[in-house]
């Protein structure tokens, strides 16, 4: 058992690497063993290319015959963009397969599983699966509820403030913290705001970091279909735009906008967008993850809707001061304290001068 | 060296075990050492009471004469509400004093060393200086600066605010947080808080400790008088009450309130009321250390004042949300960034289930 944990622990160090450039598949590794000796090791890298388990044999070539593979997740059955996996196990006579988590995809669960079986494959579960279902969080979450696993994301000073009294809020945070958020975007799905946020800041929301990363899809939303037609997002053709209207907007600035490349509207049933149907939309699109930026009464309505599985807050050694300074969340706001939404306290760190706080709803999954 | 520095441990641990009750006396501790054994232990415990030292030699008895005494503070040589430990220590035939910091009181600093030097006594000084200066951190900036060295406390949700939209505030943190504000109240030698905080809240701020404890003396900044005559704190008789106010406040009220037990009016010579006027009155009333409690406006005042030497923050897990709802700090406010108030985040630690961060202004020393 100790060695299975240690050739596992090798897959998930292959899998994590991969983390945030395989949307919508989950990120797998996998480790071929024979005799003691790594014989093959494989991670997929990208939707549409070869599954963790086809780089493996495929490097473990004649010794997988009687090899012991380690893999992340349940091998599929099924055909999708490549064949099943678990056919190629059986192919390659492979003698015992480690499974850290089973498939949370309806399509998949247990049925690889089985077929190996069927096939007189020793099959083991549930290796590391804290791990590994930790690396594939918002892909369970997502395939589980139905629903993107929604991060809503704030910056404030210590004083609660995301601008000065003018409006101002270049920049709350610093370099190190503003970069840790370009590493947070490289892994969701998608990045998430309001119309008045592209108004205001014409934002990019892509990921630039030193060592590059994949750009998230981009979400708007936009009731009355006000955004610039000029908006930069728009055309730098880095990532997909998903703009979401209201029933009554305008037909004619829809025309226009669906016939730019890269950029879909969607118009909701409603005259307001109601959060969840945005949620239910977006899965449909394959987004299982999604990460919310703004602004206030965004995050103030995702809140209100209960829609949030996990807040990260970045706060600042600065005070901006000013009783009409804007806080980071807006909305009608409660009555009485008992009324506040209560949250856990998951994490703490310093990112740079910054702090950085990680938390989820109290009493979430 | 390193005999010295264990047992000026043990002196400052006698100190720390005295933090808060001695203002305004600083915290004192004392070990008398003899042939490798400890024969007199003694620490300052109240103003007017005997200082360490006093205790420590009487402890020691005979056995004082050829003894090595460890003080954490230079001993007095002037006659203050006792008779100067120099003298006692050089009648008591001490052969060695080792000191951890130098008094920083103009009216004792050096005399007490040259005193003992004269008297052909071997003195030792800066022994864990930085642990002794911490001590009575409080009472050696005041002596320094001829002013309070001030905290400034605020509690707000993770989205920054203090009360819900209608003004309901109880409670923002949990109970070990409210719990640790009672703790640093006693090692602070006056709460100050806004006239409208004891009009809406008729609080007490006394130290109410499951142990005890010292309650600070209660400090009102109340420019037009109109503190309410039956407020909790002007009767219960817990601690001392100064009232700050300004030129133009009501005579009659003024002559009202200095008819109470334990109440002071301060009327100052300007119409508003000046933070650094503040400070120069407290400083004179033997206040070396103030825990200044809000509301938001009081906080933004001594901001602008940069009067604030250490900000403690408490963060509770709970999003309170509201664009009307009230932050921490208040005042007019800035217009760009760059004129926000800088801070160095010191400590960040868990209190029960909320944050609490102590940060301190940037560049200050």
């Amino acid at each position: 058992m100790h060695l299975d944990e240690k050739w596992m622990k090798t897959a998930i160090n292959l899998a994590s690497a991969a983390q945030g450039q395989t949307s919508p598949n989950p990120a797998v590794g996998s480790v071929v063993v024979k005799d003691g000796r790594v014989v093959g090791m494989g991670a997929h890298l990208k939707p549409g290319e070869a599954h963790a388990e086809v780089y493996a044999l495929q490097m473990a070539g004649s010794h997988a015959e009687g090899s012991t593979i380690y893999v992340t997740l349940e091998p599929c059955s099924h055909f999708g963009k490549t064949p099943p996996c678990a056919d190629l196990i059986i192919e390659k006579k492979v003698k015992r397969v480690v499974i850290g988590s089973v498939d949370p995809n309806p399509k998949v669960s247990g049925t690889g599983i089985g077929k190996l079986k069927k096939a007189g494959i020793d099959v083991t579960t549930g290796v590391c699966q804290t791990e590994t279902d930790k690396l594939n969080e918002y892909f369970f979450y997502a395939m589980k509820y139905k629903k993107p696993f929604i991060t809503l994301k704030t910056a404030m000073s210590l004083d609660g403030k995301t601008a000065t009294n003018s409006g101002h809020s270049k920049w709350v945070t610093g370099r190190a913290a503003r970069e840790d958020v370009h590493r947070d975007r490289h892994m969701h799905d998608a990045i998430l705001v309001g119309v008045n946020t592209v108004k205001r800041d014409n934002p990019s929301l892509t990921v630039r970091l030193p060592e590059g990363g994949v750009s998230p899809k981009r979400v708007i939303l936009d009731t009355k279909l006000t955004i610039p037609l000029q908006s930069k997002l728009l055309h730098d053709g880095e990532a997909e735009v998903f703009i979401i209207c209201g029933r009554n907007a305008d037909k004619e600035k829809e025309r226009e906008l669906n016939g730019l490349v890269n950029v879909n509207v969607c118009r909701m049933n409603q005259e307001s967008i109601q959060v969840q149907s945005v949620l239910t939309y977006l899965f449909k699109n394959d987004i299982h993850s999604v990460y919310v930026e703004g602004g206030s009464e965004i995050h103030a309505s995702f809140i209100e809707a209960k829609a949030v599985n996990r807040f990260i807050t970045y706060i600042a050694p600065k005070l901006i001061t000013g009783r009409d300074a804007k806080g980071v969340i807006g909305g009608n706001g409660i009555q009485l304290m008992d009324e506040a939404f209560n949250l856990t306290i998951e994490h703490v760190e310093m990112i740079g001068s910054d702090i950085k706080v990680i938390a989820s709803p109290k009493g979430d999954e």
